[in-house]
């Protein structure tokens, strides 16, 4: 027997949803709850991927199952395809597992042919009705052309307007049955010059064509953008669902409409939604005419009103979620064409959960795996009035790198953005990259926007963690600095001019638009207390100055899972100081260098732990390669030699000396430990120091500094550094004559450690992946090159997600997991941390969950989606 | 019962190496075989490796197993340490698992004081005797001194030089017994000088702190050198040798020698080697008497002799191989003091072994086992000759990027060395770096010598193809280029001043100094013969032109394993062809540029073909960043933007967005195969027409193409690639009309591909391991930029070895492993290859071998280093 690839509805129900899609599914569950559907049939997904692989063509034996199908619904409908008498026409519509809105195609009308029209006429005198139909027919035509033979639907209109100026006319319902008669032949003649074949007449022909095109609509370009954008894998597939026709415009005693069982944008419980009398679904979306509010349908048609109310609060408590339904009315008979459960804002999705909960429909697990960790991004950051922003113009995209929503005056350096926010001024920095020394400026704007860099870019990383909104890696704009101005849309823009950006989207807008503040509702609150009780990862946060950790211990963070030292040194004289190490020649001069920065970094240290309230903190030792601590320009060149009493080209050797060719892989990390055992020495006798004096204030604290070194690749390497840890510690601990338990381990970042876990867990207490770096090795591209060929890997879905944002859990995460059994084989007691960028991404969360780790560490905003994903990964975990 | 730290000779044995070192396990066989050897103990390994354990301390239960010992030996000997009457003295000597010449201390005489000095003198009336007596006693103050206590032997012979030059004599033989009684009254006050107490004359004392030298010499500085030129680890520890003084220099009837059973310089069957008369083992090193020839020793003292030839022709036949023995007569006595597999030349090594075979004495699996695969470089390449290299001056060292000797002129660009070479002059190219532009240059030139880059730099990889002397990576260079000089050990060389390169050393000298050709005895091809005979593991060479090829086929491969096509594009007006390319702004230019490129690669691949008769060849597509074919300087960009026809603003352009922040992980490999699909499908035109082409003129070759596609991280990337191969190839093979097979592989380069190989295996129909760019990914450090830290790391101990040159078995070993394991499951019969720098090192060539590889592919002048390589890994698997 060969495979089943349709099923009727009636065969099928709402489990099956893989197999099925979405709408045919919940069509399919429909129909067994007994409610009023046009009964159809549904082509599986296995039928699309299958078409996908025979080479873009569907297989005999599908195509058989189809008109097999259509038989019987033509038995169960007591209606025939292409028989004037009773004509079947059908509706033909994709259905992915996952709601795909508006991505793929779909075809109404299908099955009419000039016999057909004729018939139907036959069966109905009113002249009205004959217009309706060849107004039918003409839509299909326009439709069919489009969708399937790629005859765009616009050229088409054309021909209508040429009509409407012919026959001096202003309004489609204008046109007479006589009218749309003509345009049926016009249209037809149109396909014909445009194909060079007549239009396909046969019904079959024309239904095997259109489920063709769903198939294919799998593939357009928007469909891959939504799915990359949403993390749907190419490989689902996408069912069909072909649907006798009810027809809404019929007559005033039709309509058609949408309807939400509760108020997507609120939350509230009420019924939510429009109708249109005399319409087809299409006249809705076309906003010729107003929908009427779903609460007048009591008044017009009050006992399909009822019905309808009925049948919502029944698939509400079935789906036990709010639903999002379509329905028509043909002629005073109510239809059932869809429910779904319904998209919704964050604050609906709060209000809904923790409702549903009250009215005792779901219990606290099932609510907190109800709200998406994504949407909670939009109740911390401030968004655009809605109204405001559909009047704006989007004059480029970039990457949708921090959230939020920004609007201010354009400034092109750091120095004249904290300039003029000390004025009072809201300003957009735009750069062609930031640089550690933009730090100021970035905490002055009110938005970032950059034209290179990706998702962890060093503008994007630092914005996120300052909760500042922030687009990056826009190459369109073209960067005329020197000159004052970049250029994007087709607009030069100056200092001073007005731009807004969205950081959730990555849009960039012309001018000033409005924005309304993040508020975070009560519901908010006894929400996350649920996602709380039912994790177990812990949460910690990524965050390098006081202000940033108070921020994060706000939104539940746990303590400091990464503490980036270096970022600590870029403020004021440390600089100086740093610039003097680097440029010493001995070891004794760096350390005089060192000495001048200690007292500075254990002030850093001793008001962190003071606003951690004994929370823990993972302090990564310096990091990055020196030169990114030297100017690159001329002037700033001669200024800093000035400064330090060396000659220019002195100064310039040492830069020379420092240039590498790949920095990424280069002289840094622990690599600058090894190579100056001083500067390991300087930040332990900081880190142990803060520690002992924030101990004597606050015995209560009790806390233990955990001490990480970076980029570590080998055990000895570990073991080096740690040794001079360890004998500055005891010697600084034994001094002050107190008690102070400390850890030291290792990010794992570099392959070979997550290689040799085992032999480096003889010397790490603890773990951190720094899935960033793991990421660039293991792939073997940089993150900062990686633009140039990421979107021709998109577009070829080599690639169907970003990296650096989702972790890569089959290459990158063999690696992690690898290392996670290798270093709890020889320490189980090891403590598991996630630090990269990947510990504010859910479906990462759920990864480091399901490994087995014991925290993730994300930056400050991102901790309540961490805190929620954690939650829902450990239900989903139990639940399976 | 406590461990055992210490052995008697004759409580151990010839197979205890590990335990005993070769020196005392060499010892302890002496002692089985009955062979008159001083009775002495041995402290093991485990001892030294304990003491480095306990922080550099001899634990007491050791020390008191010494003692013990020496009451053994004092037992034995019938002698008493530190009793005047019958005194017993010691030599104290280091001795390691495996022999390391001249790396570590040793100390004579020792257990020498005042009283046992007087002792001595009283039991022997002799005059000379006592002068003998304290000559010993001022010589071992000044060794112990040197080597315990660090007081710098030289500061001695200055006391010495007083004291001639007071009595008004010149040589030490004129000093008298007095004046050696002064010499060790001032030597003692010296000594209390310099460090505030008496020189210890407590004998036991003295022998617990030489025993503590010997293990401490174990870390000295030229120690770790020499192990990490020969790959010895450092955790192995050396054992320590006690043994009863017999002294030479006793009288006439006295004497000391060393020699080989064999000519260790030519391999002939002639006991060779030398002895003094009336002398201790240092006066032969110190050279002031000339020793005669072993032969004599058969005249002098026939008894002797005689008993010396037998016991040396036993120990080899015992040893089954050439011996290198150290003896003492005293007083008309021999004893042996040391027996060792003799060090030897290559030429000797070759015929040892060939004659050991025809003697019957060793089997040919055994012969082959006996020859270093690194020394079969020294006979493929010119050297220096040996007297000349004695006079000349050292003045800096480098990497031994390329082995080989090569004198000549100073030159510093690639023009200007092909501008005098062609004059006929030896030239040597001194540069920063090479690039792919320096090529011809490089050809040019006698050697190679660079400022910048490792063992896999541009310059090391280039030279060792072409079989060029390189030294790289030379930091100690001043490099004054645009001056026209260099500074290196404080002198100035401008161009045509004389320099000469040993590549296999890394040794820069100063002037010229004459070489000798390279020759292959009769010897080389009988032995090769039996290396070919019991391998298993293929042996292909990496070359990108016919001359290489040709070269590597003389050599021995069996094919090439990476053409690397992009070595092709920078001759003549290739080059132009490319840059073109490369600022194309359509597919279309694109296309246009690479038609021009086709016929010339088309060639390229047919002459290769040619010279391999047959044999087969993996084409690497193109691999680097485009950037690396554009000009960087100023007046070259002005060129060739005229050159194109386009402004230098327009070319500045394309250079600027074609810059990477790290290149080595940017838009290279089959990146560029993606983003440019036209390349691909150029390079597959030109493989496929070649192969078609030669497959007319020569049937019998019946080449099957192998297309390999590099840096795959990610099947799919594969599948894309593969897709526009095998698109062009089949379409070209049917218009052909011929029937063609070939193959399309991938690098193993990048880890995710090593992680996720069982999914590459899937497309991939070879993996050829590319584990250059493979341990750059997996340590993280790219080989350009390690040159600044990895100093530190030798000298911290982290890295023993330099991953570049052999493998990391630990880290990236496992990587491979991995994918194989992978690779085979998914595809049985897939083939497996290396072709990075490793497949000419005999260590990673033996762990290729054990995973399973099927070949290894390396520069053709290591081809039968390979193929030693890998014959020994198959016969010493075979024997495990």
């Amino acid at each position: 027997m060969s495979h089943k690839y349709v099923y009727l509805f009636s065969e099928g129900d709402g489990s099956m949803r893989e197999l099925l899609g979405g709408k045919g599914a919940n069509l399919a569950e429909m129909t067994k709850l007994g409610m009023p559907v046009p009964q159809g049939f549904t082509v599986t997904t296995e039928a699309c991927t299958r078409y996908y692989e025979d080479g873009k063509v569907i297989a005999q034996e599908i195509q058989d199952q189809i008109y097999e199908y259509l038989a019987k619904i033509e038995e169960i409908n007591g209606k025939k395809f292409g028989d004037p008498e009773k004509p079947l026409l059908v509706s033909v519509r994709s259905g992915a597992r996952a709601s795909m809105p508006g991505m793929m195609d779909t075809i109404l009308n299908l099955g009419i042919n000039d016999e057909v029209a004729e018939g139907l006429i036959k069966g109905n005198p009113d002249p009205s009705f004959a217009r309706f139909v060849y107004d039918s027919y003409r839509r299909f035509i326009q439709m069919f052309s489009d969708v399937v033979m790629e005859v765009p639907k616009h050229n088409f209109e054309v021909i209508i307007d040429e009509l409407k100026a012919k026959k001096g006319v202003k309004d489609d319902i204008e046109l007479d049955v006589e009218d749309m008669k003509e345009l049926v032949r016009l249209f037809k003649a149109y396909y014909k010059e445009q194909k060079g074949e007549d239009f396909p007449s046969d019904p079959r022909a024309q239904l095997m064509a259109a489920v063709q095109a769903v198939f294919r609509s799998w593939d357009n370009p928007r469909a891959n953008v939504y799915r990359r954008m949403n993390d749907i894998p190419y490989s689902w597939g996408t069912a069909v669902n072909v649907q006798p026709m009810v027809f809404g415009n019929l007559n005033t005693n039709s309509g058609t409409g949408v309807a939400f069982s509760r108020d997507p944008a609120t939350g509230e419980n009420v019924l939510f939604g429009e109708y249109l009398i005399n319409a087809q679904g299409e006249d809705v979306v076309a906003g010729i005419r107003t929908p009427s509010h779903i609460s007048k349908l009591k008044e017009e048609m009050p006992e399909v009103y009822e019905q309808f109310v009925t049948i919502a609060k029944k698939l509400e408590n079935h789906y036990k979620d709010m639903q999002d339904m379509e329905f028509t009315i043909e002629n005073g008979k109510l239809y059932m064409l869809q429910t779904r459960n319904g998209k919704r804002t964050a604050t609906a999705a709060l209000k809904i959960a923790v409702d549903l909960v009250d009215e005792g429909l779901i219990d606290e697990e099932t609510a907190v795996l109800r709200v998406d960790p994504k949407q909670l991004d939009a109740l911390l950051h401030p968004q655009f009035d809605a109204a405001a922003l559909k009047a704006a113009k989007v004059i480029g995209t970039g990457l949708a790198a921090s959230p939020g929503a920004a609007t201010g005056k354009v400034v092109f350096t750091a120095d004249r953005a904290k300039e003029l926010a000390e004025k009072g001024e809201k300003v957009i920095l735009v750069r062609l990259e930031t640089s550690p020394e933009d730090i100021e400026g970035m905490a002055a704007a009110q938005g970032i926007l950059t034209v290179r860099g990706g998702m962890t870019s060093h503008a994007a990383v630092v914005a996120r963690g300052m909760g500042t909104c922030c687009v990056s890696g826009c190459g369109e704009i073209k960067m005329h600095a020197e000159e004052g101005y970049f250029e994007l849309g087709g607009k030069k823009y100056y200092e001073g001019d007005y731009i807004s950006l969205d950081g959730s989207t990555g849009k960039i807008y012309d001018g000033e638009i409005k924005t309304v503040e993040a508020s975070i509702s009560g519901d908010f609150g006894r929400f996350m207390a649920w996602a709380d009780k039912y994790r177990t990862l812990k949460v910690r946060t990524n965050a390098d100055t006081p202000t940033d950790a108070a921020t994060a211990v706000h939104f539940g963070a746990e303590g400091i899972g990464l503490c980036r030292t270096e970022h600590m040194f870029f403020e004021g004289d440390r600089i100086k100081a740093i610039r003097e190490m680097i440029v010493s020649k001995t070891a004794e001069a760096r350390a005089k260098a060192l000495e001048k920065i200690l007292p500075l970094q254990q002030k850093d240290f001793e008001e962190m732990y003071r606003v951690l309230e004994g929370r823990p903190m993972t302090i990564r030792f310096l990091d990055p390669p020196l030169h990114e601590f030297l100017p690159q320009k001329e002037n700033e060149i001669k200024e800093l030699a000035d400064d330090l009493g060396i000659s220019v080209d002195e100064l310039k050797a040492v830069i020379d000396s420092l240039h590498e060719a790949n920095p990424m892989m280069g002289h840094r990390g622990c690599r600058l430990a090894v190579t100056y055992p001083e500067i390991a020495r300087m930040q332990t006798t900081a880190v142990i120091s803060a520690a002992i004096n924030v101990n004597k204030e606050h015995p209560e604290y009790n806390i233990v500094p955990e001490i990480m070194i970076p980029l570590v690749g080998e055990v000895k390497e570990l073991k080096f550094v740690k040794d001079v840890v360890v004998e500055t510690a005891d010697k600084l601990i034994a001094e002050a004559g107190v008690k102070l338990e400390y850890m030291v381990g290792t990010m794992i970042e570099i392959p070979r450690a997550a290689l040799t876990a085992d032999e480096i867990a003889k010397e790490a207490e603890f773990f951190s992946f720094g899935t960033n770096d793991l990421t660039q090795m293991t792939f073997g591209f940089s993150r900062d090159d990686a633009g140039k060929f990421l979107d021709a890997y998109y577009d070829t879905k080599i690639y169907e997600f970003d990296p650096f944002a989702k972790l890569d859990q089959t290459g990158v995460g063999k690696l992690v997991e690898m290392a996670v059994n290798l270093g709890k084989a020889t320490r189980p007691d090891i403590k598991l941390g996630i630090c990269g960028e990947h510990g504010g991404d859910p479906s990462s969360v759920e990864f480091c969950h399901n490994v087995g780790l014991d925290y993730v560490s994300c930056s400050p905003y991102r901790v309540p989606l961490a805190r929620l994903a954690a939650a829902q990964a450990a239900i989903k975990a139990k639940k399976a």
